[in-house]
């Protein structure tokens, strides 16, 4: 019986070609909405849909892994995939060069005043001395996520003399990093610190961990970026401390509430760049993901388990 | 007799006394507006001002060398210069990683999108799919002029596996850059780029060398930044190539008339980045100048010449 990939998007032909090559057995099926979905016969998916859960998570599914295209995988039901000892793996990786990317564009631009530059030209002033400048290898930069991205990131860094510091959950060293810490250090650190970037994957214990009281010890002069979750960051407390100077500057690709309804308040917020959940997307996407999926599909399809990016269920990343 | 140093600005007084320790016949005097200076005196020059010419451009006058603050010694009387056989040197080199962050600042955010994201926030408009994305690698990246700032721009973008293409007067290779042409092919290297970066000093080749026969020949995609001397761009033709959207977008820091003047339209027009004249804008500004102004002096007071950034006043570069 043909075993089928349920996707939920399209990849190119020679994507088709090259599952064929590993297995013949295996078909891909796209969920358009419009194609019956025969159900039983669904092995493998590549991504997810909330309405899946109703027909996948069940004791005559025939589910054995999900390949996530993201890297967060926190939006998907990870207990039910536990439960039913289902494999999961995550695009991680391939995001990472154009978020790294999408931050040093910010990083640049804070640095050689950009930001205030694109203000002064709305209002027609020529006023170079109300721009600020700074060397990038003179300010102190924490990481809070050491994975894939942090330390594409602390390599990059790392080649125009900047000092990575970096937070994980338990403070264990990392390549490129010259200093890191555990998670419950995370305060005294971001006292220090300049720039305050968060690539933290969305957990219990991530959730509104960028709160009020977290806002509160920063320098008046640092910056804050999140490019992890939505929900890392208690959206009101940031959005009050930008207005109250507490920090200088944040820029937001991520939010609580996706996407963010067109009358919310932090719009307007001035010290405050909103890029609407772009910074991970990528040039070259299928091939990178195919790359991913491809070499887990050999590895499932001969010895039953796979050999990249596999989620550890238990803590969820 | 003491020999004046006459400087238009101060610097720290450590390297009073780091001059003082080359020759202490040497003294400087900072024209403030107020201190009267004994012109007669003045044996060296630290930047210039147009009212010193009546003063130090004349037969009696005891000046040997100028030394210039800024790359750029197209603001300077260099045939008077030449005439009274006046040594000139520039501060070319110090501005060079600040030039080259200010251009990674719009490449990264260009390529991130960055640009868009700002308008569709004054929209308050959540848009993803509007914003643009795109691996700079992929880009053909011209830069025209491969002097100090060049070098750095070239090495700076290798580590991110991009390539640069070169020009300049002769077309000689210069390295970390994958090709260089002459001056003479500017528009058919340009016709093929995505990205064209003028860094030339400013001379009568160069005067306008960016006019509306040029920008026609860009591609519609391609942007263009200016970070080398304003009257090298027909900055009307650019406005109106942007406005017809000849090419996508611009970046000027520098314009043929500074300051812009508060009513010049070309504040509004919507492609194009105006930043003023801040790209050189370096921290740790007098240490590197003054590395460059010590060893030189060395040089003069022993041996009557200079060893560092000397200019040839023949090209005037």
């Amino acid at each position: 019986m043909t075993k089928i990939i349920l996707a939920t998007r399209t990849f190119r032909e020679e994507f088709y070609q090259q599952i064929n090559a590993i297995d013949p057995e295996y078909q891909v099926v796209v969920d358009d909405g419009q194609t019956t979905i025969p159900w039983s016969q669904v092995a493998v998916t590549v991504g997810w849909k909330t309405d899946w859960d109703a027909h996948l998570l069940t004791t005559d599914s025939n589910l054995k892994w999900v390949q996530a295209i993201s890297a967060g995988v926190d939006t998907l039901p990870l207990a039910a995939f536990a439960q039913h000892q289902i494999l999961v793996s995550n695009g991680s990786g391939i995001h990472a060069q154009s978020i790294t990317d999408h931050l040093l564009a910010l990083l640049f631009m804070e640095n050689r005043g950009i930001f205030k530059a694109i203000q002064l030209q709305q209002q027609q002033k020529w006023a170079p001395s109300a721009i600020p400048y700074a060397k990038l290898a003179d300010k102190r930069i924490l990481i809070v996520g050491t994975g894939q991205i942090g330390q594409q990131l602390a390599k990059s860094l790392a080649f125009f003399g900047v000092q990575s510091f970096g937070i994980n959950t338990s403070g264990h060293p990392v390549a490129g990093f010259t200093e890191t810490y555990a998670l419950n250090d995370l305060i005294p650190e971001a006292r220090k610190a300049d720039y305050i970037i968060n690539i933290l994957p969305l957990t219990e214990e991530t959730t509104h961990i960028y709160d009020q009281a977290f806002f509160d010890q920063l320098k008046t002069s640092a910056s804050f970026y999140n490019v992890g979750r939505g929900p890392s960051v208690d959206t009101k407390a940031l959005a009050n401390a930008l207005q109250a100077k507490q920090l200088a500057f944040a820029a937001l690709d991520v939010f609580e509430e996706e996407p963010l309804p067109s009358d919310d308040p932090l719009w307007s917020v001035e010290n405050l760049l909103i890029t609407p959940h772009i910074s991970g997307h990528t040039p070259h996407f299928q091939k990178a993901f195919m790359a991913i999926f491809l070499e887990n599909l050999d590895a499932f399809v001969k010895h039953d388990k796979l050999t990249k990016n596999e989620i550890d269920l238990s803590k969820g990343y």
